[in-house]
């Protein structure tokens, strides 16, 4: 029963909701689920109307064991038409596996800070795009569509609170080596409004597009949604979320993980902005793995609606 | 490890945190705690910083059994100085009692929907305030502070969404008997942060300066933030909120309660605005009350710094 308002102001008239359940979301649960059931979660995830959702992930198997079986999914996965599912990939030989398996979208996971960059890759800030660069570039000229996270845009465990210009320097390196997106991140979920609006206002001030520009939150410290508002404010139009707010991150203290799409549909139903999102369907599917988890979804909306 | 960001644009400089969770939060918790533990509840929220703490209500015992000790706590209350312990008054009884117990600020219930009054108080939308016009006209003689909350202001859990003029016209009605103050209650949490916006707008718009208002979330759908952030946008600068998000709602689906009183300051503190609140000090409190409850805190921020 969200009211639908008629004074949107600065909004957005529509978003797209990047869904990363199936990767960032089990990619942080500490239950490994079959490959049959990611499939299985996969397709009800754009029979609900997700326009994108992120598939797996082609780390090794040994950094991240919860997507070992990322071959296997992407064998099973029945495409649904307009509906995108990239793929996370770290390096040139990721990039031969996505492109063997008929990937169309990929990612690329770089960080804002020099010590999240040594920790999560062994390398400094600057040796990341070193990295990525011919990846980027190859998947370009394959005709791949390349999204940028930068994770640990806001904090970082370890330097406390990010530079924006750091920030802004980092994304512009991204899009000039050929991502066509920003993923902007709050990886341990220390952000608040205002230093949302002043980073995204520091982004499309150097010249960056507020349509290149989506938003990642978690809700560590239970302001994703707030944040996600404030975003929506400066016109950004494309918000990361995981159904049932699946995942942790294990970088924070907390086990609260990614916003919950349900509870960003709520919001984007009230505010009159279009999403495409069927909820009821979302939520039956967020209750159907959250019995494969064995836990329940740490979701306001799914807790509402379906009294668990 | 908030962000202060320096661009606050149209929020208030300070915010007066109005805590509701010994009168509010316990009233729908279902467990009845001790008289002395509500007492050193009350203590410990005033010692943490909190301004305005709501202590309890003199509501007829057999409707709210939880706060049936209302004397008690009064009487064992130690006041600090600079502190307020507003009191619900229903009618000239409860004021009677609030008046021999030494409040020097009271609160009416007053609902924006037909349905609602009618459930509530057994008469229609208008006769409330035949209900408590003398009550506030004589509270108001005596020299106390009277707080009019309207609930139900967004949407009723039978007649859907509420129509903004007719709770402006509550709202009114309320502010010219005598209230002074009035805190706008999404009492089922289905509010969204445009419909917040365009409340507060028709407010200000008839007349009624932002600095009378105040606004009471409920986190039901993961709104109350969100909707917090608007309201701030708007410039109120009174918040109600709940430590450790103790409260459920009898009327919404969920067990869901309180926008967290932890989750508002984490908030605040990235928005570089005053509160006043010790989070440390507040955290440990809320800890403390759901070992007496036996629940978990609900809060984001509780489970987070925490590590429940």
């Amino acid at each position: 029963m969200a009211v639908t308002s008629p004074e949107p102001e600065g909004l957005p008239a529509s978003v797209t909701i990047w869904e990363v359940g199936p990767r960032d979301g089990l990619q942080n649960e500490s239950g490994v689920v079959p490959a049959e059931v990611k499939i299985e979660f996969l397709h009800r995830l754009a029979d609900a109307g997700l326009p994108v959702v992120e598939t797996t992930s082609f780390v090794r198997p040994e950094w991240v064991p919860q997507l070992a079986d990322a071959g296997v999914v992407l064998d099973g996965l029945r495409r649904r038409d307009g509906v995108r599912y990239p793929v996370l990939v770290p390096n040139a030989r990721g990039l031969d596996r996505a492109l063997d398996a008929g990937v169309s979208d990929i990612a690329v996971f770089a960080s804002a800070t020099e010590t999240f960059t040594r920790r999560n890759l062994n390398r400094g800030l600057d040796e990341q795009f070193a990295m990525f660069d011919p990846v980027v570039r190859r998947a370009g000229g394959e005709g791949l569509r390349v999204r940028g996270y930068i994770s640990m845009a806001f904090g970082d465990p370890w330097e406390g609170p990010v530079d924006v210009d750091q920030v802004v320097s980092v994304g512009k390196r991204l899009l000039d080596m050929g991502c066509d997106q920003l993923s902007i991140g709050d990886t341990i979920g220390v952000a608040t409004p205002g230093h949302v609006e002043t980073l995204l206002r520091t982004f499309t001030g150097a010249g960056v597009g507020v349509e290149r520009l989506a938003v990642h939150f978690h809700d560590t410290y239970g302001q994703a949604l707030a944040n996600t508002y404030a975003a929506l404010r400066v016109g950004v139009s494309t918000v990361d979320a995981s159904a049932g707010g699946l995942g942790g991150c294990p970088y924070a203290k907390s086990a609260t993980g990614n916003l919950a799409t349900e509870d960003l549909v709520w919001m984007l139903e009230g505010l009159g902005i279009e999403h495409g999102v069927d909820l009821e369907a979302l939520v039956e599917t967020s209750v159907w793995m959250a019995g494969h988890l064995g836990r329940p979804s740490p979701s306001r909306v799914v807790k509402a609606l379906a009294g668990q």
